[in-house]
C-alpha cells in the first residue's frame, strides 16, 4: 500500500513530465497555463488510491488519472466563461488573460486531451472505462445547467440544490474512485460500492466548501470569505436560511440579500450573524458529518488491509475536517 | 452493396429515431434543434459506404457514423460563437437563439454524446477508433485555432491557407472513410490509403465551397454568394489573387477589399471581376480537378467491387461536380 504523500508525488510527477505545449502555440499556451497551476490534483489522486486499495497497479491507473484531472480542469475552465469569473486558483482566468474565444477552444482541446489520456488503458477495461467516463461528463455538463438555471429561478429548493452538487460535483469524484477499482480489477460490486461511497464522500466535499465559504478562515481556505453571499450563490446555507426564516428574521435577511444600498461588508456581516442565529452553521455541519459518516460507514464495509483502510480514511479527512 | 439513396436512408432513420431531448431541457433542446436540421449528413454516410466498400455491415457502422456527424455539428456549434455567426443552414444560430453559455455547454455536451456514438463498437475496434477519433477531433480544433489566427495576420500563404484547411475540413472526412474501414476491419494497409483518399477530397470539397462562395449560383448553392468577399476571409481565391497581381491590378484589388468607402455590392462584382482577370476562377478549378482526379485515382488502387466503385465515384461527384 502506497502512501498519499507517493501517491501525491506520482500524480505530480506525471504533471510534470507532460509536455501540454505544441503548436498553435495560441491553442495549447492556455492549457498548459491551466494544468501547470494544478491545484490539488484530489481526483487523480483518488484513482491511484482506489486502484492501489483493490490491489492493482498504479502505474497502470496514471494516464487514466490524468485524464480525470484534466476534464476537472476543462469544465472549470469553460464554467469561468460561463460565470465570467476573473480568478481561479488566485491566477487570471483564461478568458480573462486571453479571451472568450481562446477559452473555448482552448477548453475543447483538454476535453480531447482528456479522452487521449483515459483510453490509455489495457484494452480490456477501455468499453468500461470509457462507458463511466462518458456517463460523468454527460451528468458533470447537466449539473452546470441546473446551476446555471437556478441562479435566475427564485423556487430552487435544498433537494434541487443537493440534485445539482450530486451531478455538478460528486459523480466526478465518485467517478475517479470507480475507475481506479475498474483498472484494479475490482468486479462490478465493488466498483460500484466505492462509487457510492465518493457520492457521499462528494456531497461532503461541496457542503464543505460551501461552509468554508461563510465560516471559514481566509488565511487557510485561500479563497476570499463570502463569495457566494456576495453574488446570492443559492447554496445550502442560503436556501436553508430561508427555509427556516420567519417573520421578522425572513425580512433582514431578504433585505441583506437584495437591498443594494446596503455594503458588502455590511451585507455579508449581517447575513453570517442571520445564518448564526438560525443554527444554519450547525445545521451544515451536521449534513457534512452525516455524509461523511456514510462514506467512513462504506470503507469498513470493503476487505481493505488496514493500512489502506487507514490512507483513505486519511485523504477523506484532508478532504473535509482540515480547514484547507 | 447498397445505393447511396439507400445509405442516406438508413443515417436519416437513426437520427431521426434517436431522443436528443432529456432534462434539463434547456440543455438539451438546442442539442436536439441542431441535429434535427440536419444538413447533408455527408460524413455519417461516407463512414457506411467505406464500411459497405470493404465488405463490412453497415449496421455495425450506423451508432459510430452518427458520432462523426454529432461531433461536426459540435464544432459548427462552437465555431459559430467564437465567428459570432447569426445564420446556420438559414436558421439562427443556437448563441443567437439562445445565448453564448448556452452554446458552449450545449455543445460541450453534444462532443460527450458523440464520443457515446462513437464508443458503440465492436470492442475489438474500440482502442482503434478512439485514437483516430481524438486524433481527429485535437487537428480540427488545431484548424480551427489556425482560422481564427489566420484573420489578423497579415502574412498568410497559399500554403498555410491549404495546411489550414487539411486540419479544420479534410481530416474529419478522411477520419470518416477510415473509421468505416476499421468497422470493417479492412486492415491497416486499407484503412490508411481510404484516409489519404479522403484527404484528397476534403481538400476539393473545401475549395469547391470556397469557389461557390465567389462563383456560384446563389438559388443552387444555399448560401449568399460572396460572404467571404464580404469579411475579407482569406480563402485560396483571395491569396491566390493577392499572391498573383501586380501593378494596378494589386492597387485595385487592396482598394476593393480595404476601402471601407466602396458599398457591399461594388466590392463583390469589383473582385470578382479581377478575379477573373487574374483567372483566379480556372486556378481554383484545376485545383479542386487535380485534388478530385488524385482521390479517383486512389479510388482505382482498390479491390473494390464495380458497382463499389461506382457508388463512391458518384458520391465524390455529388460533393464536388454538381452546382449544390
Amino acid at each position: 500500500m502506497h502512501s498519499l504523500t507517493l501517491l501525491r508525488e506520482r500524480i505530480d510527477r506525471a504533471f510534470a513530465g507532460s509536455a501540454f505545449r505544441h503548436e498553435p502555440s495560441r491553442l495549447y499556451e492556455p492549457i498548459a497555463y491551466t494544468l501547470e497551476f494544478g491545484g490539488k490534483r484530489l481526483r487523480p489522486v483518488l484513482v491511484l488510491l482506489s486502484c492501489d486499495l483493490f490491489g492493482g497497479n498504479i502505474e497502470d491507473a496514471v494516464y487514466p488519472a490524468m485524464g480525470i484531472e484534466i476534464f476537472h480542469n476543462f469544465t472549470l475552465l469553460h464554467d469561468d466563461i460561463m460565470d465570467n469569473a476573473p480568478l481561479r486558483r488566485g491566477f487570471e482566468t483564461v478568458h480573462k488573460k486571453w479571451n472568450a474565444n481562446t477559452a473555448i477552444l482552448s477548453g475543447d482541446t483538454m476535453f480531447v486531451i482528456a479522452y487521449e489520456h483515459v483510453a490509455r488503458t489495457d484494452p480490456s477495461f477501455l468499453p468500461q472505462v470509457l462507458r463511466l467516463f462518458n456517463d460523468t461528463a454527460r451528468k458533470v455538463c447537466e449539473g452546470q445547467q441546473y446551476d446555471m438555471e437556478f441562479e435566475t429561478n427564485p423556487d430552487i429548493s435544498v433537494a434541487d440544490y443537493l440534485m445539482m452538487i450530486r451531478l455538478k460535483t460528486a459523480v466526478l469524484i465518485a467517478c475517479g474512485l470507480k475507475l481506479g477499482a475498474i483498472l484494479a480489477n475490482a468486479g462490478q460490486p465493488d466498483a460500484d460500492r466505492i462509487y457510492d461511497l465518493g457520492i457521499e464522500l462528494g456531497m461532503a466535499f461541496q457542503l464543505r466548501d460551501d461552509y468554508l465559504d461563510a465560516f471559514g478562515d481566509a488565511g487557510k481556505f485561500g479563497k476570499e470569505i463570502g463569495g457566494d453571499i456576495a453574488t446570492n450563490k443559492k447554496t445550502f446555507l442560503y436556501l436553508k436560511a430561508f427555509e427556516k426564516a420567519t417573520g421578522d428574521t425572513l425580512v433582514r435577511l431578504t433585505n441583506y440579500f437584495f437591498d443594494r444600498e446596503i455594503s458588502p461588508e455590511e451585507k455579508t456581516a449581517g447575513i453570517l450573524k442571520i445564518y448564526r442565529e438560525l443554527g444554519i452553521d450547525e445545521l451544515t455541519r451536521q449534513e457534512i458529518v452525516r455524509h461523511h459518516g456514510n462514506a467512513l460507514q462504506m470503507v469498513d464495509s470493503f476487505h481493505f488491509e488496514p493500512a489502506g483502510k487507514e490512507t483513505l480514511v486519511s485523504l477523506m479527512n484532508d478532504m473535509l475536517v482540515r480547514e484547507k
